[in-house]
């Protein structure tokens, strides 16, 4: 089994255990997002797009335990405001960084030598049936705990291909293959 | 108990089934849309939304056994095209009928007596993981089958109170209390 696949089943798992169904044909086009890092364990996120037109999308991502999104934004993209987006925990646990006030002992850390490339600390918990709504424009990170986690994400359009992340090391669109 | 308490009660249930996890904050936020014709059981519906936002929204929608939502459509509104939405089922079968080409023995048929409020019958069958995206302006009702329905809609702005419904005597706004 490639790595890839494998990647695939682990996501399957994992939306699974949170009671979530995807048909065979979706299950295809689970996107396994390494971003070029070479470390999916480390860094990375696994994600099945429900729907995307040009004014709304919904997505359902998928963490693996202590797995991180790296620190990005979503800018203004043909004069519109860049993506605004609502993540909504399903199962596990995610801690949300966002941009403000740092929080004093938070409750997960950036990748170790990664640091420079987490720049906001504000700390967000999301359980199960908890959700926050990230402005446009803004700085974000997030990370699962140690059961890993699914979270919804509702949103205007997605443009994947016009994230900015804070490492320039990243390419978004880098998956397994 | 009252009758929006005992509503809420058995909307919890089928969320439960289908494995969605509210909060005690939201479950007090429940709509029973009664739509003030008296007989929720057969027409009617239970929601619940995530979000609203000036550009996309998303909510969980339940369907007790065999009840139907009545067909409407989303108009333009502040020059905006109408709500655009995409329904995708999580548990039991839902039965929406949308406009073109009418399905010859359907699976189900609009509640006795208010056939004449009914006018799309083209068929689309969604069952977990199945979904359909209903273009904004468009005619559209749907039915639970025997089991009851759990379906999330994932769209752009709700504007509930300019929903335009065939059967006259509707009030979108009316809600068990």
């Amino acid at each position: 089994m490639t790595d890839h696949d494998q990647a695939v089943k682990r996501t399957l798992e994992f939306l699974r255990k949170a009671g979530i169904v995807l048909t065979e044909e979706e299950q295809q086009k689970i996107e396994i997002a390494e971003m070029g890092l070479g470390h999916l364990e480390v860094e990375g996120l696994q994600l099945y797009t429900y729907v995307n037109t040009s004014r709304y999308c919904a997505k359902e991502l998928v963490l693996f335990p202590n797995q991180t999104c790296p620190e990005h934004l979503h800018p203004p993209v043909f004069g519109e405001p860049g993506k605004e987006e609502t993540f909504r925990c399903r199962w596990g646990t995610v801690y949300l960084y966002v941009d403000g006030e740092a929080t004093v002992n938070p409750s997960v850390n950036p990748p170790k030598g990664k640091e420079a490339y987490y720049t906001v600390r504000h700390e967000i918990i999301l359980t199960p049936g908890q959700q926050y709504t990230i402005p446009p424009n803004t700085k974000h990170w997030f990370q699962a705990g140690d059961e890993g986690a699914v979270v919804s994400e509702f949103s205007s359009t997605s443009r994947d291909e016009y994230d900015i992340f804070t490492d320039p090391a990243i390419k978004r669109s880098a998956g397994l293959n």
